[in-house]
């Protein structure tokens, strides 16, 4: 533990850290991610890969998939995420009011126990976008739940019990959880959503012990609340004093956004968490001068401190709610001849990037979809002022045409090339496997006050797919050494789904109409699909039981993309315009929550 | 017709019947249940069989069979009933609000349209035992649904848009809507619920083309508002005049129950339709002297006119909440060296009746589960003044032991030996197949005062299994021609969904942890099991599309069993005793509401 920390978070409590118990206590948690039988951690493992070495399903038997068990939530509207499998038994969460289920392998999913949290239904229209959630975590025999009123509680792996519970926010003022948490060594980490309502929002650590509050650090601020330091570097250079500061209009920064509801990833080497930050609050572009940072960043946090080693802001001053907060996938690659230690990142604005993930530097940022628009791309040019910065087409900045004036035909819209939807990647074909949106908008901002728990969107919405195209979405393989897309299956609506790659050549996703999908991972040819219950927006997992490997998912339409069926709106321009462009979904499910488990005969 | 209708019924319309198009435009409808590749009316057939002659799955290789395709209805709770299939289109329905789809089969069951009523939710508290809704039926291009607010709708089966409503009662009064309609010839026959709300219920029919009521027949009550006359017998003689208002003390026949919620059979030779009437209300028995005449009864109507043929009174004066709505299976088979027309019941009494259905005659009328013990059988001698009418054992009567007496260790529980859940009959194996219920109860009847709207219960109940034993349930094959059971399997909870029997010597049946399963309709032996995403209560069917035999159920927990899941109860007394009795139901299942479609690979 570096001692800086103690200087510079926010609200690090000494006692905590002493009744901390042995730091390190889950250092094994790396190893259990490791056995291929489970699935300890939401995204496989601490590099966010969703790649599984099991293979007895595989390119050649998977065709014969079967449905061999099945199980209702007992929740509707969006489900996203996926089950955990420790041993004997799997996790599955639900969206609010967020019910665990602890499930029987060895007897056809019987509960052995179940978590229902009291939470106040008024979070539920605090949600901007679905009442979600991502997932639990596991560690040091609890499981950890990140609740829709931004409560993180621990349970007892075994018996369901709650053992602590600790406020991260307050959903009267539109913090709310829906992220998954991601337990690192002795604690637990949690973001914060609440970017659709001038939330200043940070990562959070809790000991895992006791859920005392460890390290806060902030998107945007003074730098002791974003714990940020002289060694601190974007783009390989200090970012120096007040580096946010400087970026934000007077104190627009307290109700910046920046939300941090995405994926966590750790490289336990470099003992760095990564994360991305979201869209600036408002959305209205002219309401808030400025570069807004450290919002639309990929941060390199310190584990045990929280202070940033590094940050790449990817959209600066946004236009458009191009969250940063998609996750990071770490691998080793081969770049110009040396392996390197890399991040690889499909970013809302449309751009996928690869850096040095040591470092920080920026080795690729290409378009994952050819039909982007609202940039010619980034300055790659390191002796550019603007090095790292995309450039702006002037044709689709929505401030660029002033007020209340409506710029037509940005692509892509503002839930993005990629949304939370995890891609996954196979260390075999040293292949990306992405879940994309082929979605365009017209953006319309406004002016909008601030009160706190009250939206502070600032901008009318309208999506659709791209001019003269019917698909609105596109499963594609990345090669992130090159920023190419290598093959590219069309898919009728966004791929809502997270994606899992496995030893057995096969890729998995799932469809918003509700099919779970396998394909090649080489070629993209489809090899299996099946009709689940409902719409999948929910992570595809795999592990093996008693010898037989299973692949598993949830169903459950919602989310944004699915907010018009799960919420019952019908208003084209509400859910963020999301209503009117995927109106057509209604035609092919409905709302459901179910657990969906496939093994071969 | 007979004009003795248009002068006996008490709601009939000159300018309805004028109005009512074509006679018999429905007459088809009976050669159409015929095909095997389609599921036409909620039963299968007319003789209410639920056999199917489609042998692809059979008793070789339903071993293998697979999920093929699922959805979700978008709705929780209680899932009774089950789809229909006409051609290329399959028509699910849901609980409260009733939302009905007709899915397309050559699409994985994508939505051709969709029809959610606007139903005010004040209904939901007035539903005694869930917000279940038993199926819609086909006629004449039309689907019927009969919603829980005692609307019957009409809708264009090509577009789902309504054609007509019709008003058949008043929730406010506590007049509800669970069953599914029939259509025969050019009517639309739909009962009622409200049982326990003092309801003086009825079976009414509307037309077909119109929704205009043609006739309406009362469980109890005035002879012209029971549609009975001087020819109407009961076990052979003629039952006479004002036999109802004889037996009830007073005007308590105006608020006496006798519900009609159950399913509806037709025998188009006979032109006979046959249901059964459930319990006089209150429940406490102390409260209405007399046999409350003719509630607990199985009607035989004429189809065009609505007068009863025959009627035959199972539990006179009932005490025990023994509601005799259960189905009437129609089948012919020799009994005595002859062929007779047989009409199979299986009572909530625990006695299976077996009755020529021509003339009411009683033929058989045997315990299908040894553990009943509230009677010791019904007087089957011709001569006695008791013919007909079962033994009460008094220890087990609820009111011998006065006011507030709690009556202990009854069997079977209020719920019966069977409910709603629908038996099968194969006409190869000659044998009943029959989901039931191995529950037993004590029961301490309390005064109740009458108020419109409000329960009108009057008793509070325990359940558990009877003593000594932990499964709640068994399914049977039952031999009608001798009252004998031929096999048991034994389950957990009660069989709460009904049976399919097929021509591949398999029968079919779901149960309350979510299992469908496949057993020898020989022997009982189980040849296949699937666990479905939640418990179900609703009713297997089969139908063939593209050559290829499906076998479709849903699942959904609830219904009275699983009152306790559906609403959220936790008083063991509550749901009328069922949520103390099936509380173990929470360790294997949660609330849902899915269609599973099974076939062969």
């Amino acid at each position: 533990m570096r001692c800086i920390s103690l200087t510079m978070g926010t609200v690090i409590s000494a006692a905590a850290l002493l009744a901390a118990g042995p730091l390190y206590a889950q250092s094994d948690l790396g190893k259990m991610s490791q056995n291929a039988n489970d699935w300890v951690m939401p995204a496989k493992d601490y590099a966010n890969t969703r790649y599984s070495t099991l293979n007895q399903i595989n390119t050649g038997n998977v065709g014969k998939l079967q449905v061999a068990w099945t199980f209702s939530t007992g929740v509707l509207r969006g489900h996203e995420g996926g089950p955990l499998v420790i041993g004997d038994v799997m996790y599955v969460h639900a969206p609010f009011p967020n019910t665990v289920y602890a499930l029987d392998l060895n007897n056809d999913g019987k509960i052995l126990w179940k978590y229902e949290p009291k939470q106040d239904p008024s979070v539920i229209p605090v949600m901007c976008c679905d009442t979600v959630n991502r997932g639990v975590a596991y560690g040091d025999g609890k499981i950890f739940l990140h609740q829709a009123d931004d409560k993180l509680v621990a349970l007892d792996a075994k018996t369901g019990k709650p053992v602590w519970s600790a406020t991260n926010g307050d959903p009267k003022k539109g913090q709310t959880g829906t992220s998954a948490p991601l337990v690192v060594k002795d604690k637990v980490l949690v973001g914060t959503s609440g970017g659709e309502f001038g939330v200043q929002c940070s990562l959070a650590a809790y000991d895992i012990n006791s859920g005392k509050l460890v390290w806060r650090g902030y998107s945007e601020g003074p730098d002791d609340q974003m714990l940020v330091d002289d060694k601190t570097t974007a783009l390989g250079k200090p970012i120096g004093k007040d580096s946010s500061l400087k970026t934000w209009e007077g104190d627009q920064w307290k109700i910046g956004g920046g939300c941090t509801w995405g994926w966590i990833s750790y490289d336990p080497q470099l003992n760095l968490v990564y994360y991305g930050s979201g869209n600036p609050s408002t959305w209205n572009p002219v309401q808030r001068p400025g570069d807004n940072k450290w919002s639309m960043t990929i941060w390199a946090r310190d584990a045990d401190t929280g202070v940033a080693k590094w940050v790449y802001q990817m959209t600066p001053h946004d236009e458009w709610d191009y969250d940063g907060v998609n996750e990071m996938i770490l691998s080793d690659q081969q770049i110009g001849g040396a392996t390197r230690k890399l991040l690889t990142h499909f970013d809302r604005n449309g751009l996928g990037y690869t850096l040095d993930r040591e470092t920080g530097e920026l080795l690729v940022a290409e378009k994952f979809d050819p039909k982007v628009n609202w940039t010619t791309g980034v300055d790659m040019n390191k002796n550019s002022a603007n090095y790292g910065r995309p450039a702006v087409v002037t044709q689709y900045s929505t401030q660029a045409g002033g007020a209340d004036h409506n710029t037509t035909g940005i692509c892509p819209a503002a839930l993005g090339t990629k949304d939370e939807q995890p891609a996954a990647y196979s260390p075999e074909t040293q292949l990306f496997y992405v879940p994309t949106n082929h979605v365009c908008m017209d953006y319309e901002p406004f002016k909008v006050s601030y009160t706190a728990g009250q939206p502070y969107v600032g901008a009318t919405l309208s999506m659709f797919p791209p001019a003269g195209e019917t698909n609105m979405g596109n499963f594609i393989a990345w090669d992130g050494k090159t920023g190419k897309i290598v093959w590219s299956d069309p898919e009728l609506f966004s791929v809502w789904s997270g994606a899992l790659a496995t030893a057995g050549g096969v890729v998995f996703y799932g469809t918003l109409e509700g099919y779970l999908k396998a394909v090649d991972a080489k070629t993209g040819t489809e090899l299996y699909k099946f009709k689940t219950p409902s719409g999948i927006i929910g992570n595809v997992m795999t592990y093996q039981h008693g010898g037989k490997q299973y692949v598993a998912v949830l169903s459950g339409v919602g989310g944004w993309a699915g907010i018009g069926l799960a919420a019952g709106l019908t208003d084209p321009h509400d859910g963020l315009g999301a209503v009117g462009g995927y109106a057509a979904l209604s035609n092919y499910t409905a709302l459901g929550g179910q657990l969906t488990v496939f093994a071969l005969p």
